[in-house]
C-alpha cells in the first residue's frame, strides 16, 4: 500500500494510491485525519485504510492534487550513517573544506571501531520537512548545497528496548528521503564535536516522498536500486543492501533505554555514491534533483534561488 | 510569573504559582489546557494567565499536587554548549574514557575557533523529559551516569531569522534543566562525529522544572548563582553570566534559515564546574541530585536503581 498526504482545494487529506489516482480516506473518521493520526491509531486503522483503498472506486487523479510529504511533521526525526562507502568517500573530500591537507583514498580513511559496532545517528529538525512538489530554500550564507540519497523508515507501533527480531513489526513503512545539506555550515560546526545542526536543519532541508510504502511491498534489505539525477544527469547510483546496520538493528539500537513513538522517522544515511560531496560536485540555484528508489517511487525537488 | 504543569487527582493542568500555592488556570479555555497550548496562544494568553494568577484567591497547596515538567513535551529541544570553563574541564577528563592518554590542564585544551564564533548545539530527545518529582531511570549498560547543571529557554513567539536585538521578545521564560548524561555511551558514540545520541537521549534524561519563570522576573545575563548538590553535598557552583554566547545570540543563530515554533526549548549547556565529569565523579543509584538556580528555584531528582 502506498499512502499519501495531499492537498486538493484548500484541504489537506490522506489517501491510498491506486493505479494513477488516489482514494481519499474518509476524514470524518479521526484515524484518517492525518498520517500522524493514522499511525497513532495502529495496525487496525492501517488495515482499514487498505480495505478502503481496495473497495472505493472514486479516484482523484494524481495530477489534480498537490502531494505533500507523506508525514509532513514527524513526531521526531533521526538520521543514521550506515553506508561505509558513503562515509569513506565523503571524508576523503574533507580537503574541500580545509579540514584535510589533500584528498586521500577512501580506503585510507580511518573509520572508528564504534561505527561498526552500533548505528551512529543524529537528530534532524522535524519542522524542516518538505514534500515532493516543494522548492528547496537556499540557506542564506551557504555556497555548497548538496543532496543526499536516502531511505527513511517510519515507526508505526512505538516501544522501548525493541529487539532486532521484533523491530520490523514496529516499522509502518518506508519513504525516499533527500537530506539536503549545507556543506559549508556542516563542516564548520562539526569541528566542535556536537554533530551537524545548521548544516542539516534549514527550512525545507528534509524532503520526503512521494509516498509512504508499507513493508509488504518493499524491503530495503532486498537491495533496492537507488539513483539520483540532477537536471536529468545521473550523479549517483547505489544499492540499499550495502547498509552495514539494517533498519531492524537501527530500531533496536535507537529504542534501547528510549521509547519510540508512532510517527517517528529514522533515515538510513546516504547510500554509497549518494551525494555530490562524494564526487566533488555541488548544486546550483534552479537545479532539479530527482531521487528514484526501486519500489519507493521518485522524489523531485527544484532548488530555489540563492539567498 | 512562575508557571507550572501539575497533576491533582488524575487531571493534568497548568497554573500560576502564588505564595506557597498554585492558582489553577481555567481549562475550559483552550489556551489554558496545557503549557504548549498557552505558548501557542501567544502573549495575550500569557497576560490573561498573569491576570488570573493575581485575581483568583483559590489556591491549591503545592504539597497537594504532583509537579510535572513545566513543558512535559517540548515542540523540539536543543542544547547548546556555551560555557568555556565547562568545555575545557570536561575535555581535560577525556582520559577517563580512554580518549586521551592522561589528564591535561584545562588551559591546554584546544578549543576550535568556530566555538567562539557561533553557539554550538545538538538536538535532544523531546520525549525523554522528566519533571521535578520523577525518578531518573538508570540506562541499561551504563556505568558512569552524570548530571549537568543548565538553564533552558523556552520559545514563546516563533519566527525565522530573528535578530539578536529582537531575540528576547521570542523567549517566554526560563527553567532549570538537568541534562542527565550517560558518559560511557556518549564518549563512545561521539568518536564517529555525529554528536551525542544514546548518551543523552534515554527516557527521563531531560529533567525540567520546577517552574517556567517569565523574563520579567529573571535574566540569565544578570549572573545567576547556580549550584548542584548530590545527597546534600555541593558538587558544583557556577554563574550564568559566564556564557560566551548569550541566549539572544543563541536564538539568532538557531533561527537563521530555520523557523522556531512556540514551545521549543533551548538549553544553555552546562555551566562551568556544573557536572561530575569536570570533577572526575559520577552518580550512584539512589543519589538525590538538587540543582538550584537563583530566581529559577530548585529541581530535585532521585536516581533509580542500576538496570
Amino acid at each position: 500500500m502506498k499512502l499519501v498526504t495531499f492537498q486538493a482545494d484548500d484541504t489537506i487529506r490522506i489517501g491510498v494510491v491506486r493505479h494513477e489516482g488516489i482514494v481519499a480516506l474518509d476524514d470524518s473518521r479521526p484515524a484518517f485525519r492525518s498520517m500522524r493520526a493514522l499511525l497513532e491509531a495502529g495496525p487496525e486503522a492501517l488495515e482499514a485504510a487498505r480495505a478502503a483503498g481496495e473497495r472505493e472506486t472514486d479516484h482523484i487523479a494524481l495530477s489534480d492534487v498537490r502531494l505533500l510529504a507523506p508525514l509532513p511533521r514527524p513526531a521526531q526525526m533521526r538520521d543514521a550513517l550506515v553506508f561505509e562507502r558513503h562515509l569513506r568517500q565523503a571524508r576523503a573530500n574533507r580537503h574541500i573544506f580545509g579540514l584535510a591537507p589533500e584528498w586521500v583514498s577512501p580506503d585510507e580513511i580511518a573509520v572508528p571501531a564504534v561505527w561498526y559496532e552500533q548505528p551512529i545517528y543524529y537528530k534532524c529538525n522535524r519542522f524542516a520537512v518538505s514534500g515532493p512538489e516543494d522548492e528547496i530554500r537556499w540557506p542564506k550564507g551557504e555556497t555548497r548545497l548538496d543532496y543526499e540519497l536516502e531511505i527513511a523508515a517510519v515507526i508505526g507501533t512505538g516501544g522501548r528496548d525493541i529487539s532486532r527480531a521484533d523491530a520490523k513489526k514496529h516499522i509502518a513503512g518506508y519513504m525516499i528521503f533527500n537530506d539536503f545539506s549545507a556543506r559549508d555550515f556542516q563542516f564548520s560546526e562539526i569541528q566542535a564535536g556536537l554533530g551537524p545542526a545548521k548544516g542539516k536543519d534549514f527550512d525545507t532541508a528534509n524532503a520526503l516522498g512521494p509516498w509512504l510504502v508499507t513493508p509488504d511491498e518493499v524491503d530495503p534489505a532486498d537491495g533496492l536500486e537507488m539513483t539520483a539525477r540532477v537536471n536529468g544527469e545521473v550523479w549517483s547510483r547505489g544499492r540499499s543492501d550495502e547498509m552495514h546496520h539494517d533498519f531492524a538493528r537501527i530500531v533496536e539500537h535507537v529504542s534501547k533505554n528510549e521509547t519510540l513513538h508512532p510517527g517517528e522517522v529514522i533515515g538510513s544515511g546516504t547510500v554509497g555514491n549518494g551525494c555530490g560531496l562524494e564526487h566533488g560536485r555541488f548544486l546550483s540555484a534552479g537545479d532539479v534533483v530527482e531521487l528514484e528508489i526501486e519500489g519507493l517511487g521518485l522524489l523531485r525537488n527544484r532548488i530555489g534561488h540563492m539567498a
